[in-house]
């Protein structure tokens, strides 16, 4: 019997004034979309990056929470009064925004009584029914709550605890990927490229992107596809195309 | 008399599979919103990041184009199958998309009459009615149809046309920003950055960043206002707020 193919696909809500204003640089999308893409077989189809607004947080998280089997969110879940990220999904769930109870023994137990001050206390508290997202490295917990994902900002904090996401993610199909880096400019194959993912549209995702390395031009032709057969087929194609236009292959 | 503070905001919308993928790291964010800020006194207030899918990017130009002074698209307008910004938008105004006559002239010129390609010539295609955006790099143009200002995906032709933008922008009162580099943890300071914080809402932003620096823990508290004489005044109280609590501040 043939494997059925099972999309899965998520959003990902960055909330943050630093990211929005151009001081800080991203890393977590990359991070994020890559994780999901190899070890989960999910597909990060719409990121959207958001002010610390709790009415904009509100909306974004019911709608997206619509749209996609999941939404990851980053940001917004520390002591500060600029983090409003649970306390915002509480109201877009319309349910309670209080301690968890093991999130707040966590901390507790981390910091110390004498040091477990009201901003780190803010830190256990969730939305109710959440389930929490374990942090190995500062002890502060993400959570989930429906289908939303809640995680750090600080991308070495989110990195250690995204491993604590499977958990509860259901997976689906593989995505393999094939890149062939070419030394040509793309007006040269943008006719036989489009003709080619026409013929496969339903099954492989080509995309074309141009590259410079070493003072040479070049595209990165890169494809897409749950099916290992139909990759295979697409990509020696693109050989084919290669051959035919002379056109030498960079092997990295 | 007082100059009236006026605000001016703008959304950005990446388009383009090798971002949401994982695949590529986004450097236009962080550029455009920068240059923005700095240059044209208008925040950047939402950013998307959607797939190379035609639906999609005229349901988000049509929502953005509304909410927003102004929309920067990036990625999507080169010559490939994949690069359909310009019909996408052309759909989403309900205009022709056609060949714009110096668009054509000025690549046909690049190109030189023999090499100019249907690749090449479909990047003289746009909104009718579009106006240019000249590119010094690489020739082919971006383009502005209403308040969307359409520009490249590669950072470098990016940036090297993002001036040629300011012809078309109505500017916003210049935004100030400050830094403070203190030598804490954000709990420590929480509740009385949320007091501070809560005082100045109308006029003043403030927001605290976790940082690590030579394996020390530190907090970046940074203000951001269209008034200078309101952000002096909160960075008094961020100073006073560093010596009551004995806390190192980080001069760079």
């Amino acid at each position: 019997m043939k494997k059925k193919n099972k999309k899965v696909n998520a959003a990902i809500l960055i909330i943050g004034n630093e990211i929005l204003s151009g001081r800080t640089q991203d890393k977590n999308i990359v991070f994020i979309s890559n994780w999901l893409n190899s070890k989960c077989g999910i597909s990060v189809e719409e990121v959207r990056i958001i002010p610390d607004v709790e009415k904009t947080i509100v909306k974004n998280i019911l709608l997206l929470s619509k749209k996609f089997k999941y939404v990851f969110t980053t940001g917004g879940i520390g002591p500060t009064h600029d983090d409003i990220t649970a306390q915002s999904i509480s109201k877009a769930f319309k349910v309670k925004y209080e301690y968890h109870s093991e999130a707040y023994q966590i901390l507790e137990k981390y910091y110390g009584k004498k040091k477990f001050n009201d901003g780190r206390k803010k830190m256990a508290k969730m939305p109710k029914g959440s389930r929490l997202i374990y942090n190995p490295s500062s002890a502060a917990p993400g959570f989930m709550i429906k289908n939303i994902l809640s995680l750090p900002g600080v991308p070495s904090i989110l990195i250690s605890m995204i491993e604590n996401c499977k958990l509860y993610l259901v997976k689906g199909s593989k995505i393999y990927s094939r890149t062939i880096n070419l030394y040509t400019v793309e007006s040269n194959i943008s006719k036989r490229l489009g003709q080619i993912q026409k013929k496969f549209y339903k099954s492989v995702d080509i995309g074309s992107y141009p590259f410079f390395r070493l003072g040479k031009i070049g595209v990165a032709v890169v494809t897409r596809s749950s099916s290992l057969a139909k990759l295979k087929i697409v990509n020696k194609e693109l050989l084919i195309l290669a051959k035919s236009k002379k056109i030498k292959i960079l092997k990295l």
